[in-house]
């Protein structure tokens, strides 16, 4: 085999309380890509997307990672990519991590799967790094594994997938930039340690209702005390969108990544779109121009198109 | 029925990363207490233990719970007490949770079972309050529902039970006080969010951990970087101890409650009795008094005699 198609998720990282922690993976939207190896050294980019990203590997998501995996092989020379991306950069909804983990899911094909996921999360971390600066596994580990994840530990890379009953999410994009340098530095250094036991308790109780298939105790649980409040105030109309969904009956939600796109959980996709309707609602009314989505959870990552 | 006998646990709180949320029902040392519905209105008090505890109801956390449980019955007045106590006091390991939840399980059996789990916490928290001057469950929880438990939210109370391999717990009590307000002024009011982080995936961790069965992920997220880096200078030889069970096989452990307790967790009987080998080692050399116990976890908590 000297080419494959794959199609990449979107995820939803820091989900809710489980800030920097657990992630999702979404069945919808998803990036395309078509990767073939080649004789030539190194890796050559043709998108075919209207987003004009850079076509120097080294400094495109995608490139970067695979160079990191060619530096490990002996076999191969080099790929061709054809990247067609379909998620938005800089929704909150790791576009960057699709094209990482999109591409070096792919190429593991090509090399008869010979890396495990943790491996592959490592090498398509170098595509975060090229994002945003930071190693991070945040989405990648979603993307690749699937379903819900729990990074434990990035050092030594430690990732559980967590079991979960069927869950729709509904997530509003609003077409407004926040950098993910101000997403950080709007984060106190020290946090009281009453709000700390507060946000573990429900981490645990997250965790303990995915596990356990409750939804009433996923929905008590879905309470951010120590980063939202913060975050919070770079997206728009952000409580009026959640207690909109709240009100239509989703079991909670919050900031998707380091934002702008809000997230919405629901236990049936009934209830995920009139969750829609509702956050929609409220957005149509500000006059700031956004997107929507409502997705079931993928258990199963990147996949072959 | 008028007269009945229970046996009630010693129990382990501040489960390592899971300080103020998760705790653990042991299967030893029991209290023993007997209780009789009476004539007389109020509770009288028989110790038949060398602790010389308060016999007045209102002082006594047996009693203060009977008491406040007496205050919602309209049908009986009274209760007398034959009270055994076992656990010793100020150990760190629940022994007057053992108190309150003991009495209150034996007056709902007295009663024909009318009240929920939850609610005979919430009375025995009223026992607690007496003890230590706060009405916390972190005890009284896994007394009254065995196993280990979560605190998700102390108001409105919210108890979880946590699924779990078999775990064997092996404690080494110094014999030394440690005092609750020593204990609680020792911590910072604040903390770094980089800890909190590393605590809640841990959390998380330990959580998935026990419901997955997996004894690897236990071990690993055992680790508290928030409490036990100041608790453990109340506790002489601390770290030498942790790290004498770690060795004898221990998936890890911590401080019990407040303290002075030190507690390890093990997958088998065997390893929990070199574990306790391994921890005497360190103590006999102190020449501070001590004593040890191991058993394994309780499903049940408090239980007819």
């Amino acid at each position: 085999m000297n080419s494959i198609k794959v199609k990449s998720p979107a995820t939803v990282a820091n989900l809710v309380c489980g800030f920097d922690i657990l992630g999702l993976c979404l069945d919808s939207p998803l990036d395309e890509f078509t990767l073939s190896i080649t004789d030539t050294v190194g890796v050559t980019i043709e998108n075919i997307d209207n987003y004009n990203l850079p076509t120097d590997a080294s400094k495109n998501v995608s490139g970067a990672a695979l160079l990191k995996m060619l530096e490990n092989e002996n076999d191969i020379k080099g790929f061709h990519l054809i990247s067609n991306k379909i998620i938005k950069p800089g929704s909150g909804i790791g576009s960057s991590a699709a094209s990482a983990a999109g591409v070096i899911v792919a190429a593991n094909h090509l090399l008869g799967n010979k890396y495990s996921k943790l491996q592959l999360v490592d090498f398509a971390m170098y595509g975060e790094e090229v994002a945003s600066g930071a190693k991070h596994a945040d989405n990648i580990a979603p993307a690749i594994y699937g379903g819900i994840t729990l990074i434990r530990s990035n050092s030594p890379l430690d990732i559980i997938s967590i079991d979960h009953p069927e869950l729709f999410v509904t997530i509003l994009h609003p077409q407004i930039e926040v950098k993910t340098a101000d997403a950080r530095n709007i984060l106190p250094k020290e946090i009281p340690l009453k709000n700390a036991v507060t946000q573990w308790a429900n981490v645990a109780g997250l965790v303990t209702g995915f596990m356990q298939h409750d939804y009433n105790l996923i929905s008590r649980s879905l309470e951010d005390v120590v980063v939202e409040p913060y975050r919070s105030r770079l997206i728009p109309h952000f409580y009026e969108v959640k207690n909109a969904g709240k009100n239509a009956g989703a079991l909670g939600g919050g900031i998707s990544g380091s934002g702008p796109s809000i997230f919405m959980l629901s236990s049936t996709a009934e209830i995920a779109t009139s969750v829609e309707l509702e956050m929609k609602d409220v957005y149509l009314r500000t006059g700031i121009e956004f997107h929507t989505h409502v997705s079931k959870i993928n258990k199963e990552g990147v996949k072959l198109a």
